[in-house]
Formats: structure tokens, C-alpha cells, sequence
């Protein structure tokens, strides 16, 4: 019994313009998130940063809800991003590594802060909104997918051994990367992350072939 | 230049009855927080769970962030606490075994919400308070001394071959935990923590003797 088919407001036929005022609200409100929580990012906040009025930012979103939903869409497409052309082809041990390296130089040029910017907002949400748990839920899968989709392509042409458990090892995957991405923003090196995703990286090569 | 040295209101000298009444009060801001977060948990809420007034609360603690760094302080506490004793015997692998599968059943019976109760203050203040994030430093060392402790008597025993790098894989173990937790809050599933705590125990057996 989700809500989620119920319309927006005006989430549709934007104009060109309409598009792009409603892409720096999320814009602006997914900074504010990242860099403060959702808790601590107020509705007029995000009408400063994105510099619209209360009734421009409702007038795309409804409630502070709506708006942090398209907040965990932005953010997921953003994480994604950031870790292409790597994440999309995770087909050998050489582009394990090369997506290792890209994560952990991207949290030293933060220097360690934010954590994870879809897991800190899980960490708020899971348990406060079950709209936003289910996107939350989705934003993992579509990064967990093409790690298991290359782990896969591993196994079938042969770097790892014949019915090595790949799901699995793609899903300790993610979890070692949320654990090392949480270590890093508290301790504030990337050590955690560094031994967290090599662990599992070893793990993975004690299935090769 | 830490400010933790200056005195907090009213830490030394409590007659029996004002201990009692702080730790009711650190005990009911730890709930909260553990339900809805540090930011969601406002000054009065406390008050009203523990049954105390504002200026009782501010006898005791200062502000909200004297009181967040105590309610830090008693998750910790409460952390290990619930994964006591076999935390404090981590040195063979049924034991290893046997602290995996609390951290499991604990999760189910929480019905997978809250996450982890240091890790999920951690996500949100790590980069908003400099002194609470130091406490979630030591909070972290405190779990993670027992597990290295464990696995370096693992070593010495004979279990690991000699010179198994134990406090790397002691780190493993914390990150994978963490975002095992994590996952488990998003999906509700025990699957992710399962996966990730199996798959670092999996690892580590690789250097059994």
C-alpha cells in the first residue's frame, strides 16, 4: 500500500525552466543533506541555498517528504556517478582495484567527512519514513547490482572459480564499504575504508582460479 | 586544546539519589536518540521520558552537547555490554562463531531497526561536534581493542599462522559489522549483517594454521 503512485506536484511537463528551478532545489537541499543531515536541514535553508521562495519550492514538492525523496534519487545518481566508468565494469581483479583507489581518493579530497552520502541518510531515515526506506533500499540495490553483475562476469570468464557464491561476495562487498566509509568520516583517515574494501578484495581473490 | 578537561556541571560529589536521577536521565536520552536520532531529540523529550524538569536536566549537564557526550559514553557501554562475554574471549573460532550469532539474534530481535547505537550517533555527528566525535573514536577503540585482543590470542595460540597482520582484520571485522548494521536497518533482513560478519570470519579462517 505505498504511496508512492500518488503525484507529486507537478512532477510533470515541467518547461525547460520549471526543470531546472526544480533541479536546484535538489540541488541544494542534497548539499544542505550531505553536509549537515536531514534532520538539520531546514525548508528555508534549502530556499536560500537554492534561492527560490517557499511557494516556488512547494510548488515542485510537496512536503519536506517529497522533496528528500528525489534528495535519495539525486544522491544515488550522484554516488553512481562518481565511481564510473569503474562501478560499470568490475570485471577483473586490475578494475577491482581501480574502483578501491577512485573510492578511497574520493573520501581523502573530501577529507574523510560526509560518510556515505546515501548511508548517512539511511542511517536517519530507515527507521523515521518508510517511503524513504524503500528508496533507500533501491539506491543500494542499484549500486550493489553492477558490483554483482561484474563479480559475475568474473566467475563466467573465468578469473574465479565455478560456482563461487558471487551475490554474496558482491553483498559483503557494499556492507565493507559502508562500514569502512563510516569508520573513515569518525576517525578522519581512510584507513577503515582501505582495509575494509582490500579485506574483501582478499577475500574474493582466495576464489580465483 | 580538547575542552573535555573543564568540569562539567555537577560530575563530582552526586549524593546517591542525584546519581540516580543523572543516570535516568542519560538512560532516557539514550533511548531516544537510539529511536529517533540526536537532532529528532529535543531537550524536552528528554525530560519528559526521564520525568525530570529543565532545571534538573541543566544541573546535570550543561547543554544538550554535555549530555549527548554522556549519552555516547552509555552506549558504548551498552554495546559491549550486549555482546559480553563472548566479546571479551574472541580467541578461537567458535567463539568468533558465537559473537556472530548474538550480533545476529540481537538484530532479529530488534526486528532490525536502530542500526548500530554508537554507529548511527556517529553518521550524525561526527562532522557537526569535534568533541562528540572524539568520544565516538574511543567508543569504536573500546569494541575494536577486545576483537584485536582476540584474534592477536588466536595467533599466539597457533590458531593463525604466525605473523597473520590481526589488527588489520580486527578493523575488518568492526567496518564489516558496521555496515552490515547498516544494511540490515535499510532492508530489514539479517542477510547484509550475516553476510558481512561471515565473509570477514571466512577471511580470517584463510589464515588458520
Amino acid at each position: 500500500m505505498s504511496t508512492s503512485a500518488v503525484p507529486r506536484p507537478s512532477s510533470h511537463r515541467l518547461t525547460p525552466k520549471g526543470e531546472a528551478t526544480r533541479a536546484r532545489i535538489v540541488e541544494a537541499a542534497s548539499t544542505l543533506v550531505f553536509a549537515h543531515g536531514v534532520t538539520r536541514t531546514g525548508v528555508e535553508d534549502i530556499q536560500r541555498e537554492a534561492g527560490v521562495s517557499a511557494s516556488q519550492l512547494y510548488h515542485y514538492f510537496g512536503d519536506k517528504q517529497a522533496l528528500m525523496r528525489a534528495v535519495i534519487a539525486h544522491q544515488t545518481e550522484a554516488v553512481l556517478a562518481t565511481q564510473r566508468p569503474e562501478l560499470d565494469a568490475l570485471d577483473s581483479f586490475e578494475a577491482l582495484g581501480r574502483w578501491r583507489d577512485r573510492l578511497v581518493t574520493l573520501q581523502r579530497s573530501r577529507h574523510c567527512a560526509g560518510g556515505c552520502p546515501i548511508g548517512s541518510i539511511a542511517s536517519e531515515l530507515a527507521d523515521e519514513d518508510p517511503e524513504a526506506r524503500e528508496d533507500l533500499v533501491a539506491g543500494f540495490e542499484q549500486w550493489e547490482a553492477p558490483i554483482r553483475s561484474g563479480l559475475a562476469t568474473m566467475r563466467e570468464r573465468g578469473l574465479l572459480q565455478e560456482g563461487t557464491d558471487t551475490d554474496r561476495l558482491a553483498l559483503a562487498l557494499l556492507a565493507a564499504l559502508q562500514g569502512g566509509l563510516l569508520l573513515t568520516q569518525t576517525r578522519r583517515t581512510t584507513v577503515p575504508l582501505e582495509v575494509a574494501l582490500d579485506s574483501t578484495i582478499e577475500l574474493i581473490r582466495s576464489y580465483a582460479v
